[in-house]
C-alpha cells in the first residue's frame, strides 16, 4: 500500500478526542465549541433542506455563496474577487488545502513550510512529489525573521504553505512579518498558499491580514477559508478557496476529483450567515475573548504559564519554566487518563527538533466546561 | 503548476450543465433527480440542524452511520462487515473512490480500468504514480471476456478499477463477469477497487451482485458506495468505503487529508434513511422502471435505437444506424443549443479508441420533463 499514508498515525485531533471518550475526559484538545453552532445559521440550513436544493450544484459551488465570499472580503478587507473565475467552495477547509497543494506541487519542487506544522500539510505535499523545507518556530513568540527565509528558499522552492492565524501557537502576524514573507515569495517566484481558516477569530488589538493583500501577492496567493471556523460550526466542512483565475483554475480541476462539490444545503446556509453584520462577528470575538481570559485566568491561577492568544480557540501554555521532568506529550496523556482533562501536545506539529514543552488548550466552550476542567486540573502539577 | 490537473477538461457533466442552463435546455445530462428527493430523509437533515450535533464528528463517520452501512449491506447481501474497522464514511463517493486509489497505487504500479471510465479515475491514478491499463468495452453488451483481462493483468498490476453497475453504460454485470474478474484478481494478487454508487439502481430481472461477496475478495476488495445515489439525493455527497481492516486503515489515513470528515446532520439523516424498509427501495426501483419505460418508449417512437437500461439513471441510444454523419459528441452539442436538450456523449468516457456514436440520456425525472423533452427533439434526427 502507499508508503506515504499507510505509515501515518491518525491525526492527534482524532486520537486525543477518542481518549476522552474512553476517559471520560473534558475534551479541551480538538478545535470545536460545545454549543451547538448559531441558531439561525442552523435554521437556514434546516430550511434548505426541506425547501431549497438538494441535488447536485455547480461544482465550483452555488452562485450565491460564492458571490458572498466575495462580498464579504471585498468588505472586511478591501480585497476584490470575481466571484466566478475567483472563488471555489469546497468541502472543508482541508479540501481547500489539499486543491491548492495538489494544484501547485510538482514531482522535486521544494515547499516551505513552518513548525508547527497543521498535519495535513506535509503528507500531502509528498504525495504530490513534493519536498518540504521545514523553518522552525518557537515560543514565546513564534516570530519569522529573515534568516529563516534566507535558508530555506532557493531556486527550486516553488510554494510555502502559511498558517496565519497560526494553530496551534495562537499567534496572528503583524505585517512586518507578511511583508518579510511576500518579498522572499516575489523574490524567488514562490506561490504562497495560505490557510487562513481562524481569520475571523482574532482577539484585543491582533487583526488578520491576508496575505493576498499585501502588495505584490494578489497573484501569487492562494487564499484558504473557512465557514466551519468562521461560523463555530465546525462539522459543516465547507471551505473556500480564492486565488487569481490561473491558480483557480488548476486547484479547481483537483476538487472536482477530490468530492466535485459540497452539500447545496449547507453552502447556502453559509451564504445567508456571510450575509450577516458585522456586530455578528464582533460579537463571537467579543465571546471567544471572554473564554480565553476565563481560561488564562484559571490556569494561571494553578500555576500554569500561559502564552497569551491572539487568536484561534486556543491558548498555549508553556510547561518548561515547572521542572516537572516530562515531555509536553506525556503530560497530555497522563491528564487525559488521570485528570479527565484532555489537550493536545504541540510537539504533534514538529516533525524534526519538535518543541516539547508546550501544550495547547481549546477555550471555545462553556463556561461551566472550562469551570469543571480547571476544576479537575487543580493538582495536574 | 501540477501538469497532472492543469490541462484536464472541466468534467463533461459540469459542462454539459453549463450549457443546460445557457441554453435553456433541458438537463438529461449530468446524472440527477429533478425532484427533491425523499421528504422524510430531507426532515431528519432539517432536525438534526436544528437539534442534533453539527460540529466535528468522528473522522470515519458517526457510528449511528457505520452501523447502519454495515446492517444495511448485512441485510441485502449477506456481507458482514465490522462498523469500526471496515466502514468509513466519506464526502461522496468521489472522495470514497480518491482516497481508495491514492491508499493503494504507488509509482509504477499498473492499474486496470475500463472504458467507458468514469473521469476522476485516470487523473486520480496518475496523481498517485499509477499507469492505467484500459480495456475497452463495447456496445450493445459492453461485457468482459477473457482475453480482455489476459491482455492487460500481468506481475506489476496493482489494482484494478470496476464500476457496476456500469455508468455510462447501464449494465449490471452478471455473476460470470464478476467471477472471471474475480478470478483474475485473485491469479495476480490484485486489490479491486468497486465503484458501486448505482447499486440500488437497477431494473427488472438484473440484481447488483458487490464483487466483494463473490469466493476469495472479501480480504481484496474496496468497496464504494454513495448514499447521494441510493437516497436522490445527490448534492449531499456522503460517500461509503468498505474493506478488510488493513486495506481501510489506509484508506483513512488519505480520507482524514482530503476532507478529514463529513457533515453530521447529513450523516444521521442518511442513517435515518438506511433504516427504512426494503419496501422504499424497491418502490424507488419501480419508480425509475417507469420512467426509464417512457423515455425509452418516446425515444424509440422517435426512431432511436435505445440499448436497453439494466441500472443507473442513465439509458443510451446508439446513432450508428441512424446514418448522421456526426460523432455523439457533436450530435449533443447540437441538441442542446438547437433543441434544447442536454444530454451526454459516451466518448467523453473513453481516452483511447471511443466508442463514438452512443449518446447517454438521464431519466430519474419528472414524467412531465421527459415529455417535453420528447417533444423537443421530435425531429432532431
Ligand atoms: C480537523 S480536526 C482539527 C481541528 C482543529 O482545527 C484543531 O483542533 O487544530
Ligand atoms: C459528479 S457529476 C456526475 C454525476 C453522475 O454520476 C453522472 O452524471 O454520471
Amino acid at each position: 500500500l502507499n508508503k506515504v499514508f499507510a505509515d501515518l498515525p491518525v491525526t492527534i485531533f482524532e486520537a486525543m478526542s477518542q481518549a476522552a471518550r474512553d476517559n471520560n475526559a473534558i475534551n479541551l484538545g480538538q478545535g470545536f465549541p460545545d454549543d451547538p453552532g448559531p441558531e439561525d445559521i442552523r435554521r437556514a440550513a434546516a430550511d434548505a433542506s426541506l425547501n431549497g436544493y438538494n441535488q447536485y450544484p455547480s461544482m465550483m459551488g452555488i452562485p450565491e455563496l460564492r458571490q458572498a465570499i466575495a462580498t464579504h472580503y471585498g468588505h472586511w478587507h478591501g480585497l476584490k474577487l470575481d466571484p466566478m473565475s475567483e472563488v471555489m467552495v469546497t468541502s472543508g477547509g482541508t479540501e481547500a488545502l489539499t486543491s491548492a497543494i495538489l494544484a501547485v506541487v510538482q514531482p522535486g519542487d521544494e515547499v516551505v513550510c513552518f513548525q508547527p506544522v497543521y498535519d495535513s500539510y506535509l503528507p500531502i505535499i509528498r504525495q504530490a512529489g513534493g519536498i518540504p523545507r521545514l523553518v522552525r518556530l518557537e515560543p514565546p513568540g513564534w516570530r519569522l525573521n529573515e534568516d529563516m527565509l534566507k535558508s530555506v528558499f532557493n531556486s527550486k522552492t516553488k510554494a510555502v504553505l502559511f498558517n496565519n492565524p497560526l494553530n496551534p501557537s495562537a499567534v496572528v502576524y503583524p505585517r512586518e512579518d507578511l511583508e518579510l514573507l511576500a518579498r522572499y515569495c516575489q523574490e524567488f517566484d514562490v506561490i504562497a498558499i495560505c490557510d487562513e481558516v481562524w481569520e475571523h477569530v482574532t482577539f484585543d488589538e491582533h487583526k488578520h491580514i491576508p496575505l493576498i493583500t499585501i502588495p505584490g501577492m494578489r497573484e501569487r496567493t492562494i487564499k484558504v477559508g473557512s465557514a466551519g471556523k468562521i461560523f463555530s460550526l465546525t462539522g459543516w466542512k465547507i471551505g473556500f478557496v480564492c486565488a487569481a483565475p490561473p491558480l483557480l483554475r488548476v486547484a479547481a480541476k483537483v476538487h472536482q476529483f477530490l468530492t466535485f462539490t459540497t452539500a447545496p444545503n449547507l453552502q447556502a446556509a453559509v451564504a445567508y450567515g456571510l450575509g450577516k453584520p458585522d456586530d455578528y462577528f464582533l460579537s463571537m470575538r467579543k465571546d471567544l475573548t471572554r473564554s480565553r481570559d476565563r481560561l488564562t485566568k484559571g490556569l494561571e491561577s494553578l500555576g500554569f504559564p500561559v502564552l497569551k492568544s491572539q487568536g484561534t480557540y486556543f491558548l498555549t501554555v508553556d510547561l518548561s519554566p515547572l521542572g516537572l521532568n516530562e515531555s509536553d506529550a506525556e503530560f497530555c496523556w497522563r491528564i487525559v487518563k488521570d485528570y479527565k482533562v484532555a489537550a493536545i501536545p504541540v510537539s504533534a506539529f514538529y516533525e524534526q527538533d519538535p518543541v516539547t514543552s508546550v501544550v495547547r488548550f481549546c477555550f471555545a466552550k462553556k463556561d461551566q466546561t472550562l469551570d469543571t476542567a480547571l476544576e479537575r486540573l487543580s493538582d495536574a502539577i
